[in-house]
């Protein structure tokens, strides 16, 4: 696929990431029954007609290419063009009335991210990334910024209750301990400020491939790295765990970190 | 003062928010250094100028009322009309892009908060509060939901490294597992959406005078209750630790709960 060929589809993965910000929209701050935990709750019935909105386009505009989204689970093959997509990144920010969500949309060709967006449809935020063509906030060019180490660095992490194993907390820890502050919920909304300047650093762990592998294109083409925490490139078998950095050094001292922390931990839980 | 007096310190307090909102939105996402520590900071300069701009209109219009502001330390008096001012309440959230800080406006008489203003300047939602005339959510009525218990409740706190006490860990902890969910970073936007029906609790230590007693109107007036950890109301002399939640049911049972969880805490630290 050349570029003339990426530009098609990231058109088209806007009008997808329109078609479920009109639905996002439609249901946010609106007073619904939140203790009503049953499949047809108002929550997921957003979630659903989002992603039902993106997947009809889908399947009238590339018949041929698979889709991966939440309500889905992954099918074997890992060949072609497969869109990945998740409506409302960030449910309980959702739900909680802020602006904090976002539709995530990505294309894999042969399992590797190479184009997608990243939407927050209250504030009308815009991220998008596309391989060998940059990455653009709001129509705009962006690049994260550079900051070289951890002293001094500001990270970000949706919850802590995202680190369940002592191993993990040690790894939060110890860069915890060593940035300048860290700031608390975001979702995908965390990665695409960093990428976009704001911040330097994002870990996370218990994603899933919809929650993650769409930040890709948008973070590289930015500049920034994003691996799993051991720096291995994300993709469809990760196990959830991510580092988001916005220049590589911050990376390789914040992967070893993670390592001296995990490898101090003897009875992981 | 009686209600037409309150009125007109209202429509005064819209103006101030509106004047630190003018600063604020200037100020969003530019790039400034951050790693700059000292008091020139744009960051400072950002709050600064908001402050600034406010007491400027307050001087002109009540030239004889007092302001307690972020720069600013507290008088010994309690007694006659107080303007309480946080310029940007969630400077991290402001340095980082996020739409999840916001401007305080209070006004104490006797000590005690009467009307309030919380205001988002990005997004433009505006929070009101006045005695005895209700709490306003964009220029519509608003009230808290009733939750009535813990079980099922949704909570909210800016950072989990507001609670540095084992002691405070242990109250968080007690809530935390009851509840259904817990979210994270909002800063004075927390205790607003929950006042507006969006959340249930808010559980939070380490808060100076200026980032609580303004919220103390806006709660009260949409049937929330906000007090500190032992139920007591706030004040010039509150030490912090602050509990909001939608209804007096679920705030009785979490002040019990905080009770028994830091009766169990033999040596706090």
């Amino acid at each position: 696929m050349g570029h003339s060929d990426l530009s098609r589809w990231l058109e088209l993965a806007c009008r997808l990431a329109d078609a479920a910000g009109d639905v996002a929209r439609r249901y946010f701050r609106r007073s619904f029954a939140v203790e009503t935990k049953s499949d047809l709750s108002p929550v997921t019935v957003a979630d659903r007609e989002a992603e039902a909105a993106m997947r009809e386009i889908l399947a009238r505009e590339a018949p041929d290419h698979r889709v991966i989204g939440e309500e889905y689970g992954r099918d074997g093959g890992a060949e072609g063009p497969v869109w990945v997509l998740d409506p409302i990144d960030g449910t309980k920010m959702f739900v909680t009335g802020r602006p904090m969500f976002g539709t995530l949309v990505g294309l894999l060709l042969d399992g590797r991210p190479v184009l997608s967006v990243i939407d927050q449809p209250i504030t009308g935020d815009r991220w998008i990334g596309c391989r060998g063509q940059g990455a653009f906030f709001n129509g705009r060019r962006m690049r994260a910024r550079r900051r070289g180490r951890l002293a001094g660095a500001v990270g970000s992490t949706t919850s802590p209750e995202m680190f369940r194993t002592a191993r993990d907390r040690a790894s939060w820890a110890a860069l915890r301990e060593r940035a300048a502050f860290w700031v608390w919920g975001g979702d995908c909304i965390g990665y695409a400020l960093m990428a976009s300047g704001f911040s330097d650093l994002v870990l996370e762990a218990g994603l899933e491939v919809y929650d993650c592998l769409p930040l890709v294109p948008v973070l590289e083409e930015a500049g920034a790295c994003i691996t799993d925490w051991q720096g291995r490139a994300l993709g469809l078998d990760s196990d959830g765990h991510v580092l988001a950095a916005c220049d590589p050094d911050l990376a390789a001292e914040a992967l070893a970190q993670i390592a001296a922390a995990s490898g101090e931990v003897t009875t992981p839980t």
